[in-house]
């Protein structure tokens, strides 16, 4: 977990303002979930591995014997009643089963919060990190994926992230080449972990790995080799592992967002298991993972409400797009120093500062040191642009003359 | 704890992003820390009482054999190494001693975020709620409170609250008036707690309590009343129990902050056993509570550092601020609904949404329901101002005919 310094804490408010405004240009609505949920919700199963990876939060008042009761029971869990959320689609489900009544049709929600994961610190690993996640719940159409998409490509856009392009795949295509494949279904799971790993062990240790997992791999290197440049095969010739109506579904998509770069890519697995549907992931040409992902995840929300609803889900990498991102944001002219001397009166100090303000600048207040040199190549760093030595602190705020900090 | 829905969660973005850029433009730095802290650092005497509200996070990897051996040693917390922090005057001493390389002489930080206590559910009271922080560490002088006061006066005017006043005293007064009565110095703390209650129990009741404590309460009844409307006494011809030093100080404040309207007030506490000087609490005519608080708290940083640093700190109370604003922030004209046909194609009308977002507005798009008027209110009632029924999805954004969502 880290401490963010005002540099890097106004870079990041930046970049959460561009993506909240750019979410909600396009009809989204932004809502807050506690950072607290009941144990019982967080360990429904729905949270797949990260679940194992939760905060758990003591119950208050508890005595000594509910300790040993928990010993011999050998039941952590039983002394906490409320965990940190470790990812913000579990809270969604429960929010949307509690809050249906007093929400549109088609919920097109925002969340922009910190989640929490116990990992082993590592780096570009934290255990507190933000999420800007953007969802429909209730629209079972490829309006939802379309509009996901087009407003996550919108706020990449509006961050100055150029170059990225969507990898794009389905569910169904993944079960029916598996299928193809003569995949047993108890061992699906393992063999999209295998065929998740291709562009790491490559196409002789997925076809080596599939081979133990007992698949017929006649043929399957030249199929796995193939991946690398599939393009977007004609539908008309497509080959034998790829689910028809599926792919039918995914060329639309391709033709609804023209301005998208969409790469079709057959090995894209993403590890959750809720998904059902379309899946997809933001790539970057200089990065070797993924900026951010999601897809449809249409039984999920039913298994809080007792009812089906269809939902379809888009999360920001907050944390690695944010890496990406220059620090400046040119407003550094507006932000000026105002340089006195230690015994100025505060009075006239703060008068003079306050009609700055007034006039729209942002204005820091420094004691004069020896080294001013030093003083102004902090305050640089910290984002001021100008500066102004007060001599006499009961001028008047137009008698200042403000010089570049650069200088 | 609650969940926030779409109203409110726009509501409290927007008076978030005041506050923020008030305080930014009065030369404050945002810094970010993260929720949760080692216990044993929450648990270092400097958070009052509230230190026994904390949630503590259970370690992880516990062995059933942790759990025996706490319960013999009767050490509930030795099973928890982080907890959620309950303010943020902890984390910022903690903060201000890991980093002090970094930060400029004098550090005017801004915290705004949530902290945790595990209080009793009741009214106006939340076990998750949001804290909106300004300190200044490193000016021993009046130039913190003057910045301060005015930086928090700022903000409450451009939320646009207006009425408020700064009621102000210095714990300096507080123990020359005790000393002055011949309360103890070991009762100190109790003869405040009874004086704080004024306004609840009255002169009689202040004064019973008091007999209680060993005070000669011989005309302290009028003293008491006197406070009542004791404005600003002069200087010259102040009464017995008033610090001199202390006085002139606030004076001096008073002086240099014409803008604001300061209430003298003797009988101002606030509870926290860290302030050392000066303690302020912003008060609203039409409320019986407080919108925040703050004081100077010198001997707190050095706790943490080694070395005394002076600090200056004043606390917005969000949750109670936000209660008292208007939702509407004027923008709904520029939020529009496009009612488009159940059967539309979704490309075309993501690409009319697309463009209409482009020329600055903000697009919901609805399905026509059979209740029409239904949808429309509801989405009146989420902020959006405008609509458009979408008959033929691929007219160009300059052919929708937009009507207000009132009509």
């Amino acid at each position: 977990m880290r401490d963010f310094l005002p540099a890097d804490k106004a870079t990041r408010e930046r970049a959460l303002g561009i993506i909240r405004s750019s979410f909600a240009a396009h009809g989204f609505d932004e809502i807050e979930t506690p950072v607290m949920e009941d144990t019982a919700r967080l360990h429904s199963g729905l949270g797949g591995d990260n679940e194992k990876l939760g905060f758990a939060v003591l119950k208050r008042g508890l005595a000594p014997a509910d300790l040993t009761a928990a010993a011999e029971a050998d039941d952590l869990l039983s002394l906490a009643d409320l965990g940190l959320r470790f990812d913000l689609t579990v809270p969604l489900a429960r929010f949307y089963a509690s809050h249906r009544a007093d929400l549109p049709t088609v919920f097109r929600s925002i969340q922009i919060a910190p989640v929490w994961r116990a990992e082993r610190p590592q780096k570009g690993r934290y255990r507190q990190f933000m999420q800007c996640d953007i969802d429909i719940i209730g629209e079972a159409g490829p309006l939802a994926e379309i509009e996901l998409i087009t407003a996550t490509v919108a706020a990449l856009d509006n961050l100055g992230l150029t170059g990225c392009s969507i990898r794009i795949n389905d569910r169904r295509i993944l079960s029916t080449m598996l299928a193809t494949w003569g995949v047993d279904t108890a061992l699906t799971e393992r063999a999209l972990i295998t065929l998740d790993k291709l562009d790491k062990i490559g196409v002789d240790g997925v076809v080596t790995e599939l081979a133990g997992l007992g698949v017929n791999t006649t043929g399957l290197a030249d199929t796995l080799a193939g991946f690398a440049d599939a393009g977007w095969p004609d539908q008309a010739d497509a080959p034998a592992w790829l689910d028809q109506a599926a792919y039918a579904d995914l060329t639309a998509l391709r033709a609804a967002l023209p301005g998208v770069t969409l790469v079709f890519d057959p090995t894209l697995v993403r590890g959750m298991g809720y998904y059902t549907g379309t899946i997809f992931e933001i790539a970057h040409p200089d990065l070797g993972y993924s900026l951010g992902g999601g897809g449809r995840y249409d039984g999920m929300i039913g298994r809080f409400l007792g009812s089906d609803v269809p939902a379809c889900g888009f999360s920001i990498g907050f944390e690695r797009i944010v890496d990406l991102l220059a620090g400046d944001d040119g407003t550094a002219e507006n932000a000026v120093v105002l340089v006195h001397e230690k015994d100025a009166d505060p009075a006239a100090l703060v008068r003079l500062k306050t009609a700055l303000v007034a006039g729209g600048l942002r204005v820091r207040l420094e004691k004069r040191t020896k080294n001013l040199k030093a003083l102004l190549e902090r305050a640089g760093a910290a984002g001021y642009g100008r500066f102004a030595v007060v001599a006499d602190e009961t001028v008047t705020a137009d008698e200042l003359v403000f010089k570049p900090l650069g200088d």
